[in-house]
């Protein structure tokens, strides 16, 4: 039967970890997949993919066990519908300002009676026994906020039916509020920020759904969780294989350096 | 004009440090080659990618200034062509066992009079002026011993005209030469496969090539430095992002099971 | 010259069976198309496939006569000049709900002074002869009615200038029209869904428009004929291929374990 | 751990039902491998496909449980060890004329000291736990004899350590013995045709090697596992594909016809 | 640094010549950039292409030195995002019919507080240093006026803050304002339509922004120039293939026909 | 029926044009497709690109009625059968240095009796009727004499049963021959070379099988043509591109640079 363990996990009371990919391709996904995340998550919003990559991802990761989601570019039906019909068990959605944003949202990812998803799960049907059914209970839908007028409008958005929980980028979040006297990123330290973080969780704990962040470094997710966070996603694929990578360019470097043997190709570019 | 930056480096009396990729994806190729590697090598042999993922790899990297090249799957001169023609400035060819067998790869190698390659460098043509006239002098041929009878006709291979330099891999080279007797892997620490690796880079440099190590770690790879190799590759795409992924995810486990309150998935599968 | 098959099967007053491609693959295209369909649809909207499939699933059908068409993820002037570029015939839009939004439909599938459409028809410029003069006259536009709300405007819709046929999904029709009664599925036998459905077939033949159905089984797709349907669909290849192997597995399995010897293997997953 | 089904099948004493995969698409990889085969089979040889699509379609099949196998389109090293390395549990090898071959094909797919299989289970690593010792135990070599020259050397190539059984296809068999007198085809029912296979039957039996038979039916490889044959494929993607698709248009071109209202489409073409 | 390179050219007081891709392939893209544009574009739009094409296609272009731009296919921020996160230093949006529609299109090309873009350029910040910081100030939005309404507004649309340019293109602007009295096409003879392109022209000069033509031909282009365009694009890659191919064809069938040998293939189709 | 076009022209008398495919693209083939060549052929040899664009390009052709040809990487069985099941109608098999390697090529092309074709025609039975009993009869085998050994053996490869050709690349022949005299290069001049070239010729002529050249104009062509060749090939998609954009650019920058305002970008590179 088509389950969403992210479900049973929080009904466990414990916190989840997601993985992150932004690099379009099936064995990037299955690797990560491997790794004991929890959940990982296609961003197609701004990862370097799109739909045409998604499902092979998807099917890549099924192997594994870990709850397949999406991150959409923006709350269109489009892509909402086809990220779900390519077996995302849940979707983050950007840029939700307000109520009506939110319930436009919650529509694209429940069938009617509970919205207007259009009815063909194609492939889910296919990896899921019971998709049919079971897909308006088990599918969630996480609303990012990420600007002034959605945190002006964050009760609200968070009360709407069929919101399941707040995604939050930092980065966004921070370009979104501060009116550029802050450069985006994560794991913000600055007293504003953590506080506009510490509200939305509060603001979720009160309305009874899932409070989500977005992490550069497992240390801050802990923090996080700590603080009572039920999701954090970690860095993710681009970003683990490059800093990989350059630390150990860099090793390498200093190592035979210290013979005195080497020094760095200059990369070119604009 | 059309050079080969590792010949410059060799040239200088430096050694080069080499990257790997195993994932067929022109993004993590691109990513890869930003990180400061002298040369990048695609492994058409063991990767999860074919010719198909190699021309937008190399184009890919192209923009980072890295010298870009490929290990073959086998010594047939259908694929080692075809990697030239996409625009490789090196070829690692495996299972090199006779003179006449390292003479063969030569030959797929280089243009007429000086071996046997057909003519038609359709892309290379265009990623670099004046190929035509400059490829037999910077096209590197590096030919991988991974036998006993490779071993006990290195000094044949290695005096084999147009051989650049051996490559060697040290899970073959272990499991070629040891009867099962030890575990493939890299970054040998048994006596016996020191020897044989000290041996082959030996050999090379009587004969006046270039010996290369795949390693697995920066700090191995700067001993084999010390010895006297001019090249090492260390790790790979697919390696490094695993080794990130699973280090972050541990690390969450036990920063946020400290507070008690997760464990991981159990990943399913065969 | 550029014409639309359809047409003249229609104009002989026969009526057209249209063939359904969900699965993204240039090869299960053209083995569909070999079959004896009039026309063949491309389901963008919830196919395993997007735009990037598209193009060489209609370049593998070019070949056998079929009429090529898509149906569109959703209402946006992005995908439906896209498929119209690549070389559809004919658009299927969902969820086609007043007579503004089939407005906004038509003027995406016609050029000025009929429409919107952008114009640049460039691989259905390289495919027909003669496309920029006749595509305002031989595309099909095709509204979907999925919702209550288009039931209830159902005669605007069908007035509506450059509508040529209304396409019934009934899943859809049902989940948006029964509040959760009735589970979604083709082959409708309640009779309210009949009503609806041949309510739909009436206006259409009012308006001097086409009614179209999609159906699970010829049987029933005969039967709408004989209503008077002008095209169905008859199920689609992901679904003749799933049914086809579950039933030769099922059949070796009865036939094996008659002699006492086999059982299945159990499908694992979520 | 890594185990391979089809042995565990075999060793409890029961035949197996092998699909055939010969459509390069992961979605239809998807669906075949949840129809309950025990195995399936990507043909590498004739399928449209290669290996850049064996890859995304083991991945897609991973969830399933099936046995995940290759038919390689010649007996050459390098497409042998990719399809390993991307998952294959079995590597199906045309055109086996003689002991030597098939001593040769045994030795690409086992690692030294059995074969000379070079080391990088690139993904296979990843998808399977414990791969690298289990690997020359659990991946299956089947043989296939197609020729006069095939049939002639039978018993030594049985024979030939390392090969796990042999497998027909009737139509190669047919046209590579039979000196143009009979078409190609499977299921064959000449006396002539069927000794031929019986023959290969009883001498895989007394060898301890597995005998697998190509089949267009059910029912013709329920016949063959009457005989005694371990494995069955019947039919594949493309033919299902093609066969359901025809029937149905066929069944409502009939149905339609009645009503004196329809006739197909004339495929065009060459 | 990143930097764009138009602007230099325009603030030396240079025009600038742009390429233009309508072949979703990275070979033909790298073709292109290698044959000294200034910028080559992307036809996102009209092009045989989509994103899944533009991440290589930019990834090939990189290497030669030009800018890369991209026309998306409508005012759609996910599309808009998604191509500049690729690596997009100018967008053309179609289809700007107001002073609101250009301030939206705009809002997507920026990063707050000048904008909604959201923040997350991952392939871009690989590939260009110091990306995130030089983005709204390097890259370019081009908004394309195409119909009457558009004209209309055309002082408020160039006036609009953010706006570096307008981009015509003469097929649409002759549909979208001629009522179907002339045909589309480029290089346009018809006072009238001379008349608006040099209307768009003299606003855009007094706006301060940059005036842009598609052309079909160099002649037309210099044309252009002389009246005081900043940017031509001439033809693209489609056209200048067929073309080139065409003009091949025919030399050939003069050539060899003149011995009285030979005629075309007649080309088949619908 | 499966017929060869080419046949036709030859048994009429008439010479043919061939167009060529180097970019690894289905819409530049179907570009390349309706410009009224009588054959086309893709070039896996030096083509950028694999099996995997070739069953796209040859479905992308179809609808033209072009003769569709591929030309092999090395004469190795895989790559030659696949192309066959992909839909050539011809092969082009470079190196062929004796009678042997022409006998073994042409067992590759033909079915038992009359070679080792494994039989499995999945895409060419889809699209040709009667594929099957034809084949043997409509297919080509064109072999290429590239080096001295070639020519030293020109009559015996000539006169080996079931070549239908010799086909010319003059490049490699120049390679081949020269010994590093001259450059390679099409459209030879050189009286040496002319000479071989018409020896190759004659006894083509001599030994009833056809002469193909490849060509870089249309004019060198027609004077291959007044020889006696029966096929030419001249220039191909790549080159046709490059040539047409490199043309317009300079005409661009001509003109304008006339009114002492441009100069074009430095392409920068290794």
């Amino acid at each position: 039967m088509f389950k969403n363990r992210l479900k049973e996990i929080w009904s466990d009371g414990r916190p989840a970890l997601n993985g992150w990919l932004s690099i379009g391709n099936a064995f990037t996904a299955e690797i990560m997949a491997a790794q004991g995340y929890d959940s990982v998550t296609i961003d197609i919003q701004h990862g370097a993919l799109d739909y045409s990559s998604v499902l092979p991802m998807f099917q890549a990761m099924k192997g594994s066990g870990v709850v397949p989601m999406a991150r959409v570019p923006w709350c269109e039906p489009g892509i909402v519908m086809k990220a779900l019909d390519a077996g995302a068990m849940g979707i983050i959605c950007p840029m939700i300002n307000s109520a009506a944003e939110a319930a436009e949202f919650v529509s694209y990812v429940r069938y009617p009676p509970h919205g207007q998803r259009s009815y063909g799960p194609t492939r889910a049907a296919i990896a899921y026994g019971g998709y049919g059914t079971a897909a308006n209970d088990e599918i969630l839908a996480l609303a990012m906020i990420e600007t002034q007028a959605g945190m002006d409008n964050l009760e609200d958005i968070a009360a709407t039916p069929g919101v399941d929980g707040i995604y939050i980028g930092p980065a966004d979040l921070t370009l979104g509020t501060q009116n550029g006297r802050l450069a985006p990123g994560f794991d913000r330290e600055e007293s504003e920020m953590i506080e506009l973080i510490q509200r939305i969780l509060s603001v979720c704990s009160q309305n009874g759904i899932k409070a989500c962040l977005h992490c550069g470094t497992p240390d801050y997710a802990a923090r996080a969780i700590g603080w009572g966070f039920n999701l954090t996603t970690v860095s993710g694929d681009s970003r683990l294989l490059a800093g990989a990578a350059a630390a150990s360019v860099k090793r390498w470097r200093e190592l035979t350096a210290a013979e005195g043997q080497s020094e760095g190709v200059t990369t070119g570019g604009y």
